[in-house]
Protein backbone atom coordinates (compact mmCIF):
# COMPACT_ATOMS: atom_id res chain seq x y z
CA UNK A 1 0.00 0.00 0.00
CA UNK A 2 1.33 3.25 -1.32
CA UNK A 3 -0.20 6.57 0.20
CA UNK A 4 -0.31 9.71 -2.10
CA UNK A 5 -0.85 13.17 -1.98
CA UNK A 6 -3.59 14.94 -3.72
CA UNK A 7 -1.19 15.53 -6.90
CA UNK A 8 0.21 12.26 -6.73
CA UNK A 9 3.17 12.76 -5.54
CA UNK A 10 4.48 10.68 -2.68
CA UNK A 11 7.22 10.43 -0.05
CA UNK A 12 8.57 7.25 1.25
CA UNK A 13 11.46 7.14 4.35
CA UNK A 14 13.71 4.31 2.86
CA UNK A 15 15.75 2.17 5.36
CA UNK A 16 19.14 0.82 3.27
CA UNK A 17 20.61 -1.36 5.89
CA UNK A 18 24.02 -1.19 7.53
CA UNK A 19 26.43 -0.80 4.63
CA UNK A 20 26.40 -3.83 2.16
CA UNK A 21 24.42 -2.93 -0.97
CA UNK A 22 23.01 -6.39 -0.45
CA UNK A 23 21.37 -5.84 2.42
CA UNK A 24 18.26 -3.98 1.22
CA UNK A 25 15.17 -5.34 0.79
CA UNK A 26 13.18 -6.00 -2.80
CA UNK A 27 10.79 -3.22 -1.42
CA UNK A 28 13.43 -0.43 -0.99
CA UNK A 29 15.02 -1.25 -4.10
CA UNK A 30 11.57 -1.09 -5.90
CA UNK A 31 10.47 2.13 -4.90
CA UNK A 32 14.02 3.36 -5.07
CA UNK A 33 14.15 2.32 -8.78
CA UNK A 34 10.94 4.39 -9.24
CA UNK A 35 11.74 7.61 -7.33
CA UNK A 36 11.91 11.14 -8.44
CA UNK A 37 13.60 12.99 -5.95
CA UNK A 38 16.58 10.81 -3.82
CA UNK A 39 17.32 12.70 -0.41
CA UNK A 40 19.72 11.67 1.88
CA UNK A 41 21.74 13.28 4.82
CA UNK A 42 25.33 14.17 3.99
CA UNK A 43 28.39 15.33 5.98
CA UNK A 44 29.17 19.25 5.08
CA UNK A 45 31.68 17.96 2.78
CA UNK A 46 32.44 14.57 1.41
CA UNK A 47 29.73 11.57 0.84
CA UNK A 48 26.70 10.60 2.49
CA UNK A 49 26.98 6.96 3.62
CA UNK A 50 23.23 6.29 2.85
CA UNK A 51 23.94 6.97 -0.45
CA UNK A 52 26.71 4.95 -1.07
CA UNK A 53 24.86 1.95 0.48
CA UNK A 54 21.72 2.77 -2.13
CA UNK A 55 23.94 4.06 -4.88
CA UNK A 56 23.61 0.50 -7.33
CA UNK A 57 20.50 1.25 -6.84
CA UNK A 58 20.01 4.63 -7.76
CA UNK A 59 17.80 4.95 -11.15
CA UNK A 60 20.12 7.12 -13.70
CA UNK A 61 19.57 10.56 -13.96
CA UNK A 62 17.64 10.80 -10.40
CA UNK A 63 17.46 14.18 -9.23
CA UNK A 64 19.74 14.05 -5.74
CA UNK A 65 18.89 16.38 -2.66
CA UNK A 66 21.90 15.61 0.07
CA UNK A 67 20.70 17.44 3.58
CA UNK A 68 24.04 18.74 4.62
CA UNK A 69 24.40 18.00 8.50
CA UNK A 70 26.99 19.10 10.96
CA UNK A 71 28.62 16.32 12.65
CA UNK A 72 30.07 18.62 15.55
CA UNK A 73 27.30 18.30 18.56
CA UNK A 74 27.70 21.85 19.35
CA UNK A 75 25.64 22.80 16.05
CA UNK A 76 22.58 19.73 17.17
CA UNK A 77 19.95 19.98 16.98
CA UNK A 78 20.06 22.18 13.72
CA UNK A 79 16.40 22.50 13.56
CA UNK A 80 16.89 25.02 10.91
CA UNK A 81 18.29 22.49 8.46
CA UNK A 82 15.38 20.10 8.89
CA UNK A 83 13.30 23.44 8.46
CA UNK A 84 14.07 23.83 5.25
CA UNK A 85 14.40 20.61 3.76
CA UNK A 86 11.21 19.54 4.90
CA UNK A 87 9.83 22.24 3.41
CA UNK A 88 11.49 21.71 0.10
CA UNK A 89 10.59 18.00 0.17
CA UNK A 90 7.17 18.47 1.05
CA UNK A 91 6.30 21.14 -1.77
CA UNK A 92 7.98 19.02 -4.34
CA UNK A 93 5.83 15.93 -3.31
CA UNK A 94 2.81 18.30 -3.14
CA UNK A 95 3.69 18.98 -6.76
CA UNK A 96 3.61 15.70 -7.82
CA UNK A 97 7.14 14.06 -6.89
CA UNK A 98 7.67 10.52 -5.78
CA UNK A 99 10.47 11.19 -2.83
CA UNK A 100 12.63 8.80 -1.85
CA UNK A 101 14.66 9.70 1.41
CA UNK A 102 17.29 7.26 2.29
CA UNK A 103 18.05 6.19 5.51
CA UNK A 104 21.47 4.22 7.15
CA UNK A 105 19.87 1.24 8.73
CA UNK A 106 16.08 1.50 9.34
CA UNK A 107 14.81 5.08 9.58
CA UNK A 108 13.18 4.85 13.10
CA UNK A 109 15.90 2.75 15.00
CA UNK A 110 18.39 6.08 16.25
CA UNK A 111 18.44 7.94 12.54
CA UNK A 112 18.14 10.97 12.37
CA UNK A 113 15.10 10.96 9.91
CA UNK A 114 12.72 11.02 12.13
CA UNK A 115 13.52 14.48 12.68
CA UNK A 116 12.32 14.74 9.02
CA UNK A 117 9.21 12.56 9.65
CA UNK A 118 8.45 14.51 12.27
CA UNK A 119 8.23 17.97 9.92
CA UNK A 120 6.79 16.18 7.43
CA UNK A 121 4.30 13.69 8.45
CA UNK A 122 1.64 16.54 10.03
CA UNK A 123 1.81 17.56 6.30
CA UNK A 124 1.14 14.40 4.47
CA UNK A 125 1.36 10.56 4.73
CA UNK A 126 4.96 9.38 4.48
CA UNK A 127 5.78 5.59 4.36
CA UNK A 128 7.89 3.90 5.93
CA UNK A 129 9.89 0.60 4.94
CA UNK A 130 12.24 -0.67 7.63
CA UNK A 131 15.59 -1.46 6.90
CA UNK A 132 18.15 -3.95 8.53
CA UNK A 133 19.30 -2.49 11.23
CA UNK A 134 22.95 -2.44 12.72
CA UNK A 135 21.62 -4.79 15.57
CA UNK A 136 20.84 -7.51 13.81
CA UNK A 137 23.78 -7.05 11.36
CA UNK A 138 26.39 -6.83 14.04
CA UNK A 139 24.83 -9.73 15.77
CA UNK A 140 24.74 -11.92 12.27
CA UNK A 141 28.73 -11.15 11.52
CA UNK A 142 29.23 -11.74 15.23
CA UNK A 143 27.80 -15.22 14.79
CA UNK A 144 25.92 -14.18 18.22
CA UNK A 145 22.33 -14.96 18.78
CA UNK A 146 20.91 -11.99 20.55
CA UNK A 147 17.99 -13.25 22.43
CA UNK A 148 15.23 -15.97 23.18
CA UNK A 149 12.82 -17.08 24.91
CA UNK A 150 12.43 -14.80 27.76
CA UNK A 151 15.27 -13.00 27.68
CA UNK A 152 15.25 -8.70 27.93
CA UNK A 153 17.21 -7.00 25.18
CA UNK A 154 18.35 -3.54 26.06
CA UNK A 155 19.59 -1.35 23.59
CA UNK A 156 21.97 1.09 25.43
CA UNK A 157 23.13 4.44 23.94
CA UNK A 158 27.16 4.97 24.93
CA UNK A 159 26.60 7.99 25.54
CA UNK A 160 24.93 7.69 29.03
CA UNK A 161 26.27 8.32 32.36
CA UNK A 162 28.85 5.37 33.85
CA UNK A 163 26.38 4.34 36.49
CA UNK A 164 23.01 4.64 33.86
CA UNK A 165 25.15 1.74 31.93
CA UNK A 166 25.61 -0.55 34.66
CA UNK A 167 21.71 -0.24 35.82
CA UNK A 168 20.54 -1.00 32.77
CA UNK A 169 23.23 -3.97 31.88
CA UNK A 170 22.92 -5.69 35.46
CA UNK A 171 18.79 -5.67 34.47
CA UNK A 172 18.90 -6.98 30.82
CA UNK A 173 19.88 -10.83 29.92
CA UNK A 174 21.72 -9.46 26.47
CA UNK A 175 22.62 -5.97 25.24
CA UNK A 176 23.83 -3.79 22.60
CA UNK A 177 25.82 -0.66 23.11
CA UNK A 178 25.86 1.77 20.74
CA UNK A 179 27.85 4.71 19.53
CA UNK A 180 30.71 3.31 21.70
CA UNK A 181 32.91 5.98 20.11
CA UNK A 182 35.15 8.56 22.62
CA UNK A 183 32.61 6.91 25.10
CA UNK A 184 34.89 3.51 25.10
CA UNK A 185 36.35 3.76 28.39
CA UNK A 186 33.88 4.93 29.99
CA UNK A 187 31.81 1.61 28.71
CA UNK A 188 34.26 -0.49 29.65
CA UNK A 189 34.54 0.26 33.33
CA UNK A 190 30.60 -0.02 33.26
CA UNK A 191 30.74 -3.88 31.79
CA UNK A 192 33.51 -4.15 34.96
CA UNK A 193 31.31 -3.17 37.29
CA UNK A 194 28.54 -4.94 35.67
CA UNK A 195 30.88 -8.36 35.41
CA UNK A 196 29.95 -9.05 31.82
CA UNK A 197 33.48 -7.97 30.64
CA UNK A 198 34.34 -11.57 29.64
CA UNK A 199 31.08 -12.07 27.71
CA UNK A 200 31.76 -9.11 25.16
CA UNK A 201 31.54 -9.31 21.42
CA UNK A 202 33.08 -6.06 19.70
CA UNK A 203 32.82 -4.99 15.90
CA UNK A 204 32.85 -1.90 14.00
CA UNK A 205 31.44 -1.19 10.70
CA UNK A 206 29.50 -4.53 10.57
CA UNK A 207 28.90 -5.48 6.81
CA UNK A 208 31.34 -3.28 5.16
CA UNK A 209 34.86 -3.63 3.14
CA UNK A 210 36.43 -2.01 6.36
CA UNK A 211 34.62 -4.41 8.95
CA UNK A 212 36.83 -5.78 12.10
CA UNK A 213 35.67 -7.82 15.07
CA UNK A 214 37.58 -8.35 17.88
CA UNK A 215 37.90 -12.09 19.22
CA UNK A 216 35.50 -13.05 22.24
CA UNK A 217 36.08 -10.61 25.43
CA UNK A 218 38.21 -8.19 23.59
CA UNK A 219 37.83 -4.60 23.20
CA UNK A 220 39.88 -2.42 21.44
CA UNK A 221 42.90 -0.50 23.36
CA UNK A 222 41.54 3.47 23.33
CA UNK A 223 39.21 4.49 21.34
CA UNK A 224 36.20 3.24 18.76
CA UNK A 225 35.20 4.46 15.53
CA UNK A 226 31.20 5.72 15.82
CA UNK A 227 29.89 2.89 13.40
CA UNK A 228 30.56 0.34 16.45
CA UNK A 229 29.05 -1.79 18.47
CA UNK A 230 29.43 -3.95 21.77
CA UNK A 231 26.97 -6.87 22.62
CA UNK A 232 26.78 -9.10 25.70
CA UNK A 233 25.03 -11.84 26.77
CA UNK A 234 24.59 -12.78 30.58
CA UNK A 235 24.63 -16.33 29.80
CA UNK A 236 27.68 -15.86 26.93
CA UNK A 237 24.70 -17.03 24.08
CA UNK A 238 21.31 -16.51 23.51
CA UNK A 239 21.01 -21.05 22.82
CA UNK A 240 22.33 -21.49 26.01
CA UNK B 1 31.44 -13.71 1.50
CA UNK B 2 30.37 -16.84 1.70
CA UNK B 3 32.38 -20.13 3.67
CA UNK B 4 32.00 -23.65 2.21
CA UNK B 5 32.55 -27.19 3.40
CA UNK B 6 35.23 -29.06 2.25
CA UNK B 7 32.89 -30.89 -0.16
CA UNK B 8 31.58 -26.98 -1.47
CA UNK B 9 28.32 -27.25 1.00
CA UNK B 10 27.50 -24.45 2.55
CA UNK B 11 24.73 -23.54 5.44
CA UNK B 12 22.89 -20.28 5.45
CA UNK B 13 20.26 -19.05 8.33
CA UNK B 14 18.32 -16.40 6.06
CA UNK B 15 15.94 -13.99 7.95
CA UNK B 16 12.82 -13.75 5.61
CA UNK B 17 11.01 -10.35 7.20
CA UNK B 18 8.17 -10.11 9.25
CA UNK B 19 5.65 -11.01 6.69
CA UNK B 20 5.48 -9.14 3.46
CA UNK B 21 7.38 -11.09 1.12
CA UNK B 22 8.81 -8.00 -0.33
CA UNK B 23 10.69 -7.19 2.91
CA UNK B 24 13.27 -9.84 2.39
CA UNK B 25 16.87 -8.41 1.29
CA UNK B 26 18.41 -9.13 -2.07
CA UNK B 27 21.09 -11.34 -0.49
CA UNK B 28 18.18 -13.37 0.86
CA UNK B 29 16.60 -14.00 -2.34
CA UNK B 30 19.63 -13.99 -4.19
CA UNK B 31 21.21 -17.46 -1.78
CA UNK B 32 17.34 -18.50 -1.83
CA UNK B 33 17.67 -18.75 -5.75
CA UNK B 34 20.57 -20.46 -5.47
CA UNK B 35 19.68 -23.12 -2.73
CA UNK B 36 19.77 -27.23 -3.44
CA UNK B 37 17.66 -26.95 -0.20
CA UNK B 38 15.48 -25.03 1.43
CA UNK B 39 14.65 -26.15 5.29
CA UNK B 40 12.07 -23.71 7.50
CA UNK B 41 10.24 -24.34 10.82
CA UNK B 42 6.67 -25.42 10.51
CA UNK B 43 3.67 -26.71 12.95
CA UNK B 44 2.86 -30.41 13.17
CA UNK B 45 0.28 -29.96 11.06
CA UNK B 46 -0.12 -27.03 8.30
CA UNK B 47 2.03 -24.22 6.25
CA UNK B 48 5.03 -23.27 7.67
CA UNK B 49 4.56 -19.24 7.96
CA UNK B 50 8.41 -18.55 7.09
CA UNK B 51 7.89 -20.94 3.78
CA UNK B 52 4.63 -18.57 2.83
CA UNK B 53 7.23 -15.30 3.32
CA UNK B 54 9.59 -16.64 1.19
CA UNK B 55 7.23 -18.73 -1.30
CA UNK B 56 8.09 -16.31 -4.19
CA UNK B 57 11.02 -16.64 -3.70
CA UNK B 58 11.62 -20.64 -3.96
CA UNK B 59 13.30 -21.84 -7.37
CA UNK B 60 11.06 -24.00 -8.59
CA UNK B 61 11.66 -27.78 -7.88
CA UNK B 62 13.99 -27.08 -4.71
CA UNK B 63 14.36 -29.96 -2.26
CA UNK B 64 12.12 -28.64 0.85
CA UNK B 65 12.97 -29.99 4.24
CA UNK B 66 9.90 -28.96 7.24
CA UNK B 67 10.94 -28.97 10.46
CA UNK B 68 8.09 -29.73 12.41
CA UNK B 69 7.54 -28.17 15.94
CA UNK B 70 5.15 -28.45 18.46
CA UNK B 71 3.02 -25.56 19.49
CA UNK B 72 1.94 -26.94 22.83
CA UNK B 73 4.76 -25.09 25.56
CA UNK B 74 4.75 -28.89 27.24
CA UNK B 75 6.80 -30.21 24.59
CA UNK B 76 9.91 -27.90 24.42
CA UNK B 77 12.33 -27.69 24.49
CA UNK B 78 11.86 -30.37 21.86
CA UNK B 79 15.87 -31.72 21.67
CA UNK B 80 15.18 -34.04 19.46
CA UNK B 81 13.70 -32.61 16.85
CA UNK B 82 16.44 -30.11 16.70
CA UNK B 83 18.79 -32.72 16.94
CA UNK B 84 18.04 -34.61 14.07
CA UNK B 85 17.13 -31.89 11.95
CA UNK B 86 20.70 -30.06 12.31
CA UNK B 87 22.30 -33.74 12.05
CA UNK B 88 20.13 -34.50 8.27
CA UNK B 89 21.36 -30.90 7.31
CA UNK B 90 24.43 -30.84 8.22
CA UNK B 91 25.29 -34.35 6.75
CA UNK B 92 23.81 -32.65 3.67
CA UNK B 93 25.81 -30.06 3.37
CA UNK B 94 29.37 -32.10 3.58
CA UNK B 95 27.47 -34.09 0.94
CA UNK B 96 27.93 -30.96 -1.09
CA UNK B 97 24.41 -29.34 -0.67
CA UNK B 98 23.91 -25.55 -0.33
CA UNK B 99 21.01 -25.45 2.21
CA UNK B 100 19.43 -22.38 2.96
CA UNK B 101 17.37 -22.08 6.71
CA UNK B 102 14.32 -19.76 6.52
CA UNK B 103 14.00 -17.70 9.78
CA UNK B 104 10.56 -15.66 10.23
CA UNK B 105 12.15 -11.92 11.15
CA UNK B 106 15.53 -12.21 11.97
CA UNK B 107 17.45 -15.33 12.68
CA UNK B 108 18.82 -14.05 16.04
CA UNK B 109 16.51 -11.78 17.25
CA UNK B 110 13.97 -14.43 19.20
CA UNK B 111 14.04 -17.30 16.72
CA UNK B 112 13.93 -21.25 16.88
CA UNK B 113 16.66 -20.96 14.37
CA UNK B 114 19.70 -20.14 17.29
CA UNK B 115 18.62 -24.31 18.37
CA UNK B 116 20.00 -25.05 14.52
CA UNK B 117 22.36 -22.96 14.73
CA UNK B 118 24.02 -23.91 18.12
CA UNK B 119 23.63 -27.66 17.04
CA UNK B 120 25.18 -26.58 13.37
CA UNK B 121 28.22 -24.23 13.90
CA UNK B 122 30.20 -26.54 15.56
CA UNK B 123 30.35 -28.46 13.04
CA UNK B 124 30.44 -26.28 9.79
CA UNK B 125 30.23 -22.58 9.07
CA UNK B 126 27.24 -21.07 9.02
CA UNK B 127 26.32 -17.69 7.53
CA UNK B 128 23.47 -15.39 9.12
CA UNK B 129 21.88 -13.21 6.59
CA UNK B 130 20.05 -10.33 8.86
CA UNK B 131 16.40 -10.11 8.05
CA UNK B 132 13.81 -7.17 9.03
CA UNK B 133 12.32 -7.87 12.72
CA UNK B 134 9.16 -7.55 13.88
CA UNK B 135 10.37 -4.68 15.77
CA UNK B 136 11.21 -2.59 12.62
CA UNK B 137 7.99 -3.79 10.81
CA UNK B 138 5.90 -3.07 13.59
CA UNK B 139 7.32 0.72 14.41
CA UNK B 140 7.31 1.47 10.26
CA UNK B 141 3.30 0.69 9.96
CA UNK B 142 2.57 2.59 13.35
CA UNK B 143 4.68 5.62 11.96
CA UNK B 144 6.12 5.78 15.20
CA UNK B 145 9.65 6.15 15.57
CA UNK B 146 11.55 3.62 18.43
CA UNK B 147 14.21 5.95 19.58
CA UNK B 148 16.54 8.51 19.36
CA UNK B 149 19.84 9.98 20.48
CA UNK B 150 19.90 8.76 24.12
CA UNK B 151 16.72 6.73 24.74
CA UNK B 152 17.35 3.46 26.11
CA UNK B 153 15.40 1.25 24.50
CA UNK B 154 14.04 -2.15 25.66
CA UNK B 155 12.70 -5.57 24.43
CA UNK B 156 10.48 -7.15 26.60
CA UNK B 157 8.71 -10.73 26.00
CA UNK B 158 5.09 -10.35 27.95
CA UNK B 159 6.18 -13.71 29.79
CA UNK B 160 8.15 -12.38 32.01
CA UNK B 161 6.57 -11.73 35.96
CA UNK B 162 4.48 -8.28 36.24
CA UNK B 163 6.41 -6.87 38.37
CA UNK B 164 9.74 -7.24 35.99
CA UNK B 165 7.87 -5.78 33.63
CA UNK B 166 6.98 -2.48 35.43
CA UNK B 167 10.53 -1.79 36.17
CA UNK B 168 12.07 -2.75 32.89
CA UNK B 169 9.39 -0.55 31.59
CA UNK B 170 10.63 2.86 34.12
CA UNK B 171 13.91 2.09 33.28
CA UNK B 172 13.34 2.57 29.36
CA UNK B 173 12.69 5.61 27.06
CA UNK B 174 11.28 3.49 24.59
CA UNK B 175 10.00 -0.35 24.68
CA UNK B 176 8.01 -3.02 22.71
CA UNK B 177 6.54 -5.78 24.47
CA UNK B 178 6.19 -8.93 22.19
CA UNK B 179 4.70 -12.20 22.60
CA UNK B 180 1.61 -10.60 24.04
CA UNK B 181 -0.70 -13.45 23.14
CA UNK B 182 -2.58 -14.28 26.40
CA UNK B 183 -0.75 -12.07 28.41
CA UNK B 184 -2.15 -8.96 27.50
CA UNK B 185 -4.08 -8.60 30.52
CA UNK B 186 -1.08 -8.29 32.88
CA UNK B 187 0.50 -6.66 30.35
CA UNK B 188 -2.12 -3.95 30.65
CA UNK B 189 -1.87 -4.13 34.33
CA UNK B 190 2.72 -3.16 34.20
CA UNK B 191 1.98 -0.60 31.75
CA UNK B 192 -0.35 1.23 33.90
CA UNK B 193 1.64 0.60 37.10
CA UNK B 194 4.30 2.24 34.99
CA UNK B 195 1.77 5.23 34.19
CA UNK B 196 2.63 4.86 30.49
CA UNK B 197 -1.17 3.43 29.21
CA UNK B 198 -1.68 6.44 27.39
CA UNK B 199 1.45 6.49 25.43
CA UNK B 200 0.74 2.85 24.00
CA UNK B 201 0.48 1.47 20.35
CA UNK B 202 -0.80 -1.78 19.68
CA UNK B 203 -0.24 -3.94 16.01
CA UNK B 204 -1.00 -7.60 15.15
CA UNK B 205 0.58 -8.96 12.15
CA UNK B 206 2.43 -6.15 11.36
CA UNK B 207 2.97 -5.81 7.42
CA UNK B 208 0.54 -8.85 6.65
CA UNK B 209 -2.79 -9.04 5.10
CA UNK B 210 -4.19 -9.31 8.24
CA UNK B 211 -2.89 -6.58 9.74
CA UNK B 212 -4.39 -5.00 12.53
CA UNK B 213 -3.53 -1.29 14.28
CA UNK B 214 -5.15 -0.25 17.62
CA UNK B 215 -5.55 3.63 17.95
CA UNK B 216 -3.10 5.38 19.57
CA UNK B 217 -3.93 4.48 23.69
CA UNK B 218 -5.98 1.29 22.81
CA UNK B 219 -5.16 -2.17 23.49
CA UNK B 220 -7.87 -5.10 22.43
CA UNK B 221 -10.34 -6.00 24.94
CA UNK B 222 -9.31 -9.39 25.87
CA UNK B 223 -7.01 -11.30 24.12
CA UNK B 224 -4.33 -10.88 21.63
CA UNK B 225 -2.63 -13.01 18.84
CA UNK B 226 0.54 -14.41 19.21
CA UNK B 227 2.03 -11.95 16.88
CA UNK B 228 1.28 -8.94 18.55
CA UNK B 229 3.32 -6.14 19.45
CA UNK B 230 3.26 -3.23 21.92
CA UNK B 231 5.48 0.08 21.38
CA UNK B 232 5.33 2.68 24.00
CA UNK B 233 7.49 5.60 24.23
CA UNK B 234 7.88 7.57 27.54
CA UNK B 235 7.91 10.81 25.09
CA UNK B 236 5.00 9.97 23.49
CA UNK B 237 7.84 9.94 20.35
CA UNK B 238 11.31 9.73 19.53
CA UNK B 239 11.06 12.83 17.92
CA UNK B 240 9.98 15.01 20.78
Amino acid sequence: MTVKTESGGRIWGLGVGPGDPELITLKAARLLAGADIVAYPAPQEGESLARSIAAPHLPDGVEEYPIRISMDPKDFPQHDVYDIAADWLGDRAEAGASIAILCEGDPFFYGSFMYLFDRLSGRMPVEIVPGITSLTACASRLAMPLAARNDVLTVIPATLAQDTIVARLKASDSAAIIKVGRHLEKVRSALGDAGLLDNVRYIERATMEQEYRAAPGDLPDDKAPYFSMILVHRRGGAAQ
